[in-house]
């Protein structure tokens, strides 16, 4: 059975919702989701980094806050370094998303953080690997597009000024679906 | 007087529309903007690379193509190697703007591939100083809103399937302007 | 039998000599190497792209001029934009390395101006998956250590000012095979 | 009087070191440095968000820990939110440092995470503007030479594993002086 670690900080539920988002396309695809959720940067990490290890793949995500990853992931991140010395999580496969309140705002930047984590620890890269959702008339967003912002390194979702009840929209809960299956394929063929 | 150049290439018009808006804002200012339009990689820069050197500050900009600026910008920084070596344009102010398809579409990778061209020339690089356009409300992406997809290095625009004439909207012109203006008073504060 | 495309530039030499480590490491792996080397921004890349297409993996090549990759490079990308719309080379296996003057000189940003053409296109990203070479003591550069400089988006080699037949030293083009080797041994198993 | 403020996180030491020698260099330019030492991620920033405020400019500084900035660094960055959302630092001028293991080791990455930062402000950010040290004959590294890994964003010292009183060598730590040189020397001709 193929097992997709997700490790996410969610700092008002937005990102929480589209983590689950993410399990739910793990198993969509026949694999088994672990979520795991990151609660602050002074957190003992040590059972989380256990499961990470245990897992045939990682998805990791975060908020992006002043155009980078939270300080909690990135706390988490530097929890892996005993991982890392040992080169323990090499040839896993890895995944990122990440969510904020505008359709850039360096949120390109916030998941090369998460790749640049992945490539340090020697894991295998799986982008989105969406086509461009909405592309002969993208001025008008259509929130139920997937990869309606036209993402490659990884999912982001966009959400409003409200609830995570109502936002991110759809499209954006879709393509997280579609990363947590992508990556689950990937993984279970790699690993077979 | 204050002097911007504005080096830049277009492959549909779009981008040129764009540089357009910048000179307009540089015009605004009160400065005096300088067009400069790359034809193709393979052309002759030498007047380019003089009428940069004469300027107090240079904005480039380029149509992303696969997720970086297109190679005819690549080959005008590479031809801008002579001077680097003797840093001809050290402590010039830059600044830089791209034009796409879609709200991300890694356009954050090639601002910052024109970043990195003027930090090797020790340049002084001015962002796009704009607030988020919109942040209410972002899935609508009002595209009359200054700066609505929320970029901070730079200026991205993002033009539908439709020609230069339609598209880009207003609220990407208007961004464009405005970053001409805010170049051309950084410069013309730094000259004094 | 597993293919590995190395579409590659080269300005003076140098980069060609660690395009060859490459294609040795992809043999030593018992795959078969399949060199592309680009002339020019201006050629025609047709035959390129379907040499690409039928492989099972590619590795891309370039020197960091100006800090990113050479022109040539970027219009070769440009050139596999009708690929990319069919998405022609989805779940393919790349890899990346450029060859600089210095250790640093903003080789990073050109390693992620390849990983994002890969992004683009729906690929896997398989990095150096390299130790840090002569951690105790860097500060002497151990010219025959593997990754002498701790890159690992990608492989990164760096010549001196003296022809190929020196430079790069021996760490860098063993850098070169290992990058080779294991990205044949990743894609003989994803292709299985 | 010019005032630079000089917000840092230094975990064993390396980066407090690297951080005076900045403070020097603002120091020989005839400006005031303003050294302020992040303990934790957890901390109150209130004072330090302030000290910023006041100053002329600002550098910032961290060690590379798994590929990025350390985790108390990007919480101090989360705490300026309420400062962004008011602009308050616009138009200040910024740069950035970092140290580590290695030569590379993701260390532009981290630059990026500063620069990123300073861009969300809307500040103008000022790179190293050093010529590249040592370049015919780079595989030798000479530990005394200026900016001898050829950086172009910002500063990047490396230190092997020994105690802050011997590494990082003696042209890291100048190139550190010359930083702060700068910085205070581009922030009194702005602030004029």
């Amino acid at each position: 059975m193929t097992t997709i670690a997700i490790v996410y900080h969610s700092g008002y539920g937005h990102t929480a919702v589209v983590a689950e988002a993410v399990a739910e396309g793990v198993t969509r695809a026949g694999a088994t989701p672990k979520l795991l959720k990151i609660e602050n940067a002074g957190q003992d990490f040590a059972a989380f980094i256990e499961e990470v290890t245990k897992a045939d793949a990682v998805i990791f995500g975060a908020p992006t806050y002043m155009g980078d990853i939270s300080a909690p992931l990135k706390a988490f991140f530097e929890a892996s370094a005993g991982t890392w010395m040992k080169q323990g999580w090499k040839d896993k496969i890895a995944a990122g998303f990440t969510n904020g309140l505008t359709f850039a705002g360096d949120k390109n930047h916030a998941l090369t953080s998460i790749f640049i984590l992945a490539m340090q620890h020697g894991m295998i890269w799986v982008g989105s690997g969406q086509a461009l959702g909405n592309v002969n008339g993208n001025t008008s967003a259509a929130p139920e597009a997937v990869n309606r912002m036209g993402y490659s390194i990884g999912v982001v979702t966009q959400s409003d000024n409200a609830g995570p009840d109502v936002t991110p929209p759809s499209g954006d809960r879709e393509s997280a679906r579609q990363l947590g299956e992508r990556v689950a394929k990937v993984a279970a063929k790699f690993a077979a």
